[in-house]
């Protein structure tokens, strides 16, 4: 497949697409980036690489994050993690209590917010310094040693995310959180904080799709089962409200992020990452979303 | 791979285990059947066929009767089908009114049964005799042509049929419901009630997996991109209130109904029917299940 | 207290204000009402009559009919009718049938929809002629033997409510309507198109506010504990989604209709009633509520 | 009306009865009180006193509070109040997030949890030392100087309230709070800490009845109508999700606290306060219902 001509014309009709959507003003320091960023770079699971457009700069990964959270938490408890969090998909907005009220705080999936919540508790709860071990597993899976938090994003958030504190509050009144309201936030946002490029991030989701390689990342280590189970997570409850509409349009597991990152896997085949900052109003982007229903068209490959 | 030898295998440890759940009494006709009968098919896209256990036997296929009327409405109305039907997971059980009022009178997806009675009501719009044109499909596409349906069970449900008249009427309220409401009841109720054996049903079902084939049977055409997005819709939401525990636990394209019946495809390689009808409470058979998280524990292979 | 001069002083004030929401068009029979009709009757237990305005022409009473309805009902069922209907303020729109999910079919209180429908069903368990029964108590309380049913008006809600039928449905699926959905529907239909004028419905209501007088028509008895209840729940339910600030504004027990007749009660004191169509979202008559605002501010004098 | 015969034997057939119930152990200082304490206290408008059981002893006014802060707010802001909280009843538990989350932010009523948010939230914008106002006032009203917080109870409930931190993060999410969120727990925690004997607490609320006095207390007015309003509001709302069965049952404005306190009014008639530390699942004295229904079946006067 010649995916250096699919790129590059869906880059360009893309890029020459009217621009839609805006850029997530939720946080003061995403607001400042530049709207009309793109980028798309995409790897094989036999090492090929294709990128175009603005693939070497950092963005805020944000919401795309709780993959790697999940598979930290997922790697220390195994199947124990489930009585924590289910595995269902949302039918709601991300961030809704109602759900989460009707279903005494056991989030419906570790991708929403109160699930990734749970799984920063655990965290905090299992590991000496969960900051540390974050960083080294997310530098180890990306093979980039300056991989960092952004202190600015991380503060930020932390002033800002009443809605964040709503959940993980009413979570803690139903027992479901074991630490320090605080320091879970703070652990929390400090992952959403973490900045990567196009590049690093179609890296370092190469595992998910790589599954004839064994899953080993700074101590981190998945079964074959365990990678497949958090694919199928991600097509389910990847990306809030709209999840059903990117496996019926795109047809693949993946993660968007509200900093307009997107990253999606074709298992056994490759890892694609797309960055566009103009987001819808269900919080993904506009432009992400588009590329990557042209390449599974394209290349008429998807899972299904 | 020695589907033969997996497949016998499954078969026995499943048999030997407890049984659990219960038969479906929802329908009177229904609480008459066996509850440990128990077959599993299987059909290759190369044309291989495996079966064991009681997979000559009809059953009422129920809700996977719901996958041949999407088929047919999806044909009909192409893409303008989703101006009356959202393609979302619905994270709530199969027959909430709540989702539905919030939602203005729109199922979330093709697969609850609000989304299956507004199918059924465009049929009725679109074709002159709805029930013909729907057997002759499923005819077609089993290749037998002693296909009916059952009407006692058909009448049975007219009878006890309360939440769904609470539903259809709440989407009547909101306009999204053209014909009289006892038309399409009796039209749904009757597709539902279809019989099949196992090894029809996986039949049925191996032109959701055979996607070098063309998809054409009784005039109902579909492209490739339309297959692969009703396959998409079977995954998010085949399973009630299960669907992700299901993507999570099998990781196939699947339908299930009270009956006991299960389908599954995996795309490019085979498709896989079980009946067994014991159900749990969210309405899923449980040896299904368990026979089909087995199969692709030890197949190795899933969509992710 | 100079009830005379106060009226027509509201009433004029009332009749000058700027014309605001419009008649109901939700049945067609009541869209064909002249919207600027308006009239104000006021009795005292005393036996003094007070009457301004459109106060002899007929209108449809709608909802107002569920306090007769409660009545019969309770005089018949006693305490066991809450084991059928709770007591509880809606706190949702009138006809919202999640509530009535949540709470498994048992509606919140006596004066929204499937309340009425929980006692309709009751009356129809319970006598052998509850059409006329009903009549006979609305035809004595009001001392006006020509009161009749509207059969164009039953008949027109009949074809349209498809509201009622879903929420009716959803009871049954509960198990709490034992008679046949259609039944309990056209009954409730034909007392919801009893007509009346203001001076009738205010003649209606005196027996509620005149506590020394025993409450015994055709038939029908309370104890003066029952219709303390009975105006209890008027307060708490009487205005759909409105209650609050009905019992915050105006501070009386009593019931409004969409047909724009609103009818209060002064314990010990008087029985007034109002009627102009044109109401508001909520589906109260918006003169009406004016003018009883200005009626407990003007003679400062409410249950409170 | 003989209200010491009437009180007596109320009493005595109360305290007979069989103990059911428990002691909120919400808050661990609370759940230390000892259950079978058990006092009324009633004091008519023409200022005869009667008083039987621990009457004499403090106990945690809880909730009972918000009817002091309803009072402060309301004096100050008027009915601009109203923009902040509605005054419809909640039809839902006294803390659920959902309606409010549904309602965007404005809470239902001013006597739920989050009413209460809002409305301290104004009185620390409004005032210089709200801590200060709130205890001046309250100890005017009950003619009582040595009435003041209790600390412990305030700070017990500050560590444990993730519920209340939920409601009010997620109120502030929706812009409806203005100060630091941890400033309006505090002094929330601290009202609610407040501490009465029965007798303070029937003399607290006997300018509530007393509609004929000058409401003004340490600078705290409010006109004949804001009295009335705030009495229609207590009527509607002051007993969480079973203030329609109290008005049902009992007839009076009132509000109830978990710490087993209840007071109620009679317009132009009596104020009386019951504490008895069991209660019910809705969160209400037991024994103080009990006893109230018997007080307006016995002398055969509520307000309706």
């Amino acid at each position: 497949m010649d995916f250096k001509q699919i790129i590059t014309g869906i880059y360009d009709e893309v890029k020459a697409s009217a621009p839609d959507g805006k850029v997530s003003d939720y946080i003061p320091e995403l607001a400042k980036v530049e709207p009309d960023k793109f980028g798309i770079a995409l790897i094989t699971t036999k090492g090929s690489t294709f990128s175009i457009g603005d693939v070497e700069e950092k963005f805020s990964i944000q919401s795309i994050a709780k993959v790697f959270l999940l598979s930290l938490a997922f790697s220390i408890r195994g199947d124990s993690l489930w009585e924590r969090v289910n595995v269902e998909p949302s039918g709601n907005p991300f961030n809704s209590v109602v759900q989460l009220e009707y279903e005494k705080g056991k989030p419906r999936n570790p991708l929403i917010n109160p699930g990734a919540h749970v799984l920063s508790d655990i965290l905090l709860t299992e590991l000496n310094d969960p900051y540390e071990a974050f960083l080294q597993f997310v530098r180890k899976i990306t093979g980039t040693r300056s991989i960092d938090f952004n202190e600015k994003v991380a503060k930020s958030e932390k002033n800002l995310g009443y809605r964040n504190a709503s959940l993980i509050n009413l979570m803690k009144s139903y027992g479901n959180i074991e630490n320090h309201i605080d320091a879970v936030l703070d652990f929390y946002f400090h992952i959403c904080s973490v900045e990567m490029t196009c590049e690093q991030l179609a890296k370092a989701f190469l595992p998910y799709a790589n599954l004839a390689q064994p899953f080993d990342f700074a101590g981190v280590t998945l079964t074959r089962s365990q990678i497949k189970r958090i694919n199928a997570i991600m097509l389910m409850c990847g990306f809030y409200d709209e999840s059903g509409e990117f496996a019926f349009k795109v047809g693949l597991p993946g993660k968007s992020g509200i900093g307009g990152g997107i990253v999606a896997i074709n298992p056994k085949q490759f890892s694609v990452a797309t960055w566009s900052p103009r987001i819808n109003k269900k919080g993904n982007s506009i432009f992400g979303m588009r590329a990557l229903e042209m390449l599974t068209t394209r290349t008429e490959d998807s899972i299904f």
